[in-house]
């Protein structure tokens, strides 16, 4: 018996969907969606149009949960935990009424719940404040790094060799050196940017699964420019970005 | 056009397939499959009930690609090389007999094809000795990993934080400091075995998403004990066993 289900949607297309996420979508009476902003509209559309596609049997609806800004006035620290509580209530009133009415919810998360994603974290905290009782149950989905190396047609190790995922920001930071193939999410560019000079290969991907897909791969000497002229030219144009990529360093011998 | 597919059937059950996935089954003429032994027939029935189950529009047809043990009196890097030339000349066979009767082929991957899998450096060989051309389309599938982390409701990573990918055998060479989340797969014992006396917590499955699962978790120095010899049951009854398993170190204040 679930009260809320967290389907992990894939980061693309609905045919990116499992059998087991359709399932879950069909059986959900309300769909909860955070409201975080521009940039996330046309994804919040795909989502809309996931429901619409699937979910033919029966009624369903979607509740918007949006929580005030982060007061400006409070120290950052202070502000991000004021508004996670008031986020946390929110989703605790959401359940408590869905448990009410006898209804099953659901969160729609992009790709796969558990990878760089706060849903889970944001469930965990709405259960350890105890003000509602339920059951959730996760769905995984394909992520962006599993649609990227479909495209490319590439294993994400080399035989028997780790992977590391990271972000931009880390990957700016050192580059992970020694750890195998490295996987980067987030990166606002700066990880990117990093790279000249680097040895090695790297797989791009941008909007992966949807219908302004791009995807650019080499020698990172060779093709780092091209990527990113591309990745602004893409930013410039649709105004947001999503982007992921594998790096190949040279194999040692 | 296709002439083969390369698709991720998840590591689990039949309602871990994509609806992707489910619309290249159904465009699949003949299934690749390699022989592997013993202690994966029961994988291979899992294949065969997908296609029964997904595959109802037109005839399909199985076909097996055997390749002669390794030969024991060639030295050990020479008789892997000619095995994986013959096993490349088989394929290329195939493709070549499947292309002149117009058909489509398909391999079926277990989990994603990216992790952990030889299919995309066999097929990579193949084209690469030319012996007959052809275009393949890889379809992403759900990973062992991605059940894992769903059935234990857990992120992979801790917020902005890197995971590592790594092998039983990587782990009990040497623990990865200060990669963050790490992420075992392939493991032989060792890798867990080394873990004795490591603080830090364990999410563990074993059979995920299939009739068989078993998961287990909590803090390694509580549960480690009671996870090997889980394993050790479990191997025993069914003869192999298929484990994953995330360590979280402690997190550093
Ligand atoms: C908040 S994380 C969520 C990741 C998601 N849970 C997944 O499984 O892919 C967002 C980041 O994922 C990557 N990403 C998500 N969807 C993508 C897509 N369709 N194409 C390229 N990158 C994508 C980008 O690195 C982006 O900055
Ligand atoms: C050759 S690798 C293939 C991995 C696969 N491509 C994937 O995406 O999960 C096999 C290893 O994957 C893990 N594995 C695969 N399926 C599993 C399952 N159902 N339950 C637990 N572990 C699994 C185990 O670590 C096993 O040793």
């Amino acid at each position: 018996m679930t009260d809320i289900f967290v389907i992990g949607i894939g980061a693309g297309g609905a045919d990116l969907l499992t059998v087991q996420a359709i399932d879950a979508l069909r059986a959900t009476d309300v769909f909860l969606i955070f409201d975080k902003g521009e940039e996330k509209a046309e994804l919040s559309e795909l989502r809309k149009q996931i429901c619409a596609r699937y979910c033919t049997e029966k009624p369903y609806r979607f509740v918007e949960i949006s929580v005030p800004e982060r007061d400006p006035a409070l120290p950052y620290k202070q502000a991000v935990a004021v508004w996670h509580a008031a986020r946390a209530a929110r989703v605790a009133d959401e359940i408590a009424a869905l448990k009410a009415r006898g209804e099953t919810g659901a969160f729609l998360s992009w790709g796969d719940p558990s990878l760089y994603d706060s849903i889970l974290r944001i469930i965990d905290g709405v259960r350890a404040d105890g003000a509602v009782q339920f059951e959730h149950t996760v769905i995984p989905g394909i992520s962006s790094i599993q649609i990227l190396t479909a495209r490319h047609r590439i294993a994400l190790n080399a035989i028997g060799e780790p992977v590391l995922f990271t972000t931009g920001r880390k990957l700016a930071e050192r580059f992970p050196e020694g750890q195998g193939n490295v996987v980067v999410f987030l990166d606002g560019g700066d990880g990117l940017a990093s790279l000249r000079g680097r040895a090695g290969e790297i797989f791009w991907g941008a909007y992966l699964g949807t219908a302004d897909e791009v995807t650019h791969a080499g020698p990172i000497d060779t093709v780092l420019d091209s990527i990113l002229e591309q990745r602004q030219a893409c930013r410039a144009r649709k105004g947001w970005i999503m982007d992921v990529y594998l790096i190949r360093p040279p194999q040692r011998a």
